[in-house]
């Protein structure tokens, strides 16, 4: 199906895109990095159980300087560049027992809770890109991440910037081109019994 | 801090609620059902990975009265007024081994994409509710889910409905009204090191 065949979805939603030309100079102030938290925060989750937690890591800081250290060699050519980059976390386990759940929907609730996230920053003009290549163990150790609570994604956070204009590495740009795939919907959706495409009108 | 100095947020996740008040009387028609799979179609995902699935039921199709037989006691009151329901899946394993992971961050994306739905919903002047109350098991049998997928959550869709007007069971209206609440931001948000909360001008 052609693109502007497709079924109409929020300008927040349509234009999401998970950047790697990151604008090297611009700095998140606190007010922004206040309201992508509070997206955060708002998530729904299982009997409002909020299982997520976050490490703030800025351009500059010591966190940051901390954190890159950990990336892999793929993400070590834009990470960086990003304004801020978060560690998401979910608590998996009880503080006294790691090993008993804390709750079945932990880590569904954690993504909902980053995706609230990227809507709020898509609203402010500001683009975000997870990833999961670093060093779970080190940040872990790093950053004295209890037993309980298990490091997840990174979360790049930043303005995009003109490639022109930061003369980003053409690797990057290669890819930022690529074009945006997705199954369809007949693959996912099922109507009756799984694997039994819907069809809708 | 006051609700009125909290940080500002987008409407459309400032005024996302999980109601319970459904208006059974509204339909979703297919396009609007489209335009909420799209959303969650194009959700990001590790490696763009899409371990998302979807079972869709209708209020009034033989799939919705399949699925109400699962409710748990607590939302027989409320989900089967909702217009749809979907069941979310993610892929934990692979086909041929189930027991062998598909990807680390399954459940994190199907939360994402689920989020995403979400936020298309509110878009429409539609309501969500997600919910984990109903026999899990049964409905990977009755709907034949492989072992590769596990059903997660339940998603009701609809239309929020005056509880005057539907003349709503006096607990719902009670749930409905109390007060939203969340942790503060230095609760789960940590500069540093894990637990240090983070400090914002």
């Amino acid at each position: 199906m052609a693109s502007e065949e497709r079924p109409e979805i929020d300008p927040l939603l349509r234009n999401r895109w998970s950047t790697r030309l990151f604008d090297p100079t611009h700095e998140l102030a606190d007010a922004e990095l206040g309201r992508l938290l509070e997206a955060a925060r708002w998530s729904p989750s299982a009997g409002n159980s909020q299982p997520w937690a976050f490490l703030v890591a800025r351009r500059g800081d010591a966190a940051h300087q901390t954190f890159v250290t950990t990336l892999s060699r793929g993400n070590v050519s834009w990470v960086p560049q990003a304004s801020a980059v978060l560690v998401s976390l979910y608590r998996a386990g009880d503080d006294e027992d790691p090993a008993l759940t804390f709750s079945d929907y932990a880590q569904y609730d954690l993504g909902q809770s980053v995706a609230h996230l990227t809507v709020q920053a898509e609203s402010m003009g500001l683009a975000v890109h997870q990833f999961a290549g670093f060093n779970h163990d080190d940040v872990a150790s790093m950053f004295s991440v209890p037993p309980a609570f298990k490091v997840t994604t990174g979360i790049a956070i930043g303005r995009w910037a003109d490639p022109a204009v930061i003369a980003a590495d053409e690797g990057l740009v290669e890819r930022e081109q690529r074009p945006r795939v997705r199954k369809e919907i007949g693959e996912f959706v099922f109507a009756g019994e799984f694997g039994v495409p819907i069809e809708l009108a």
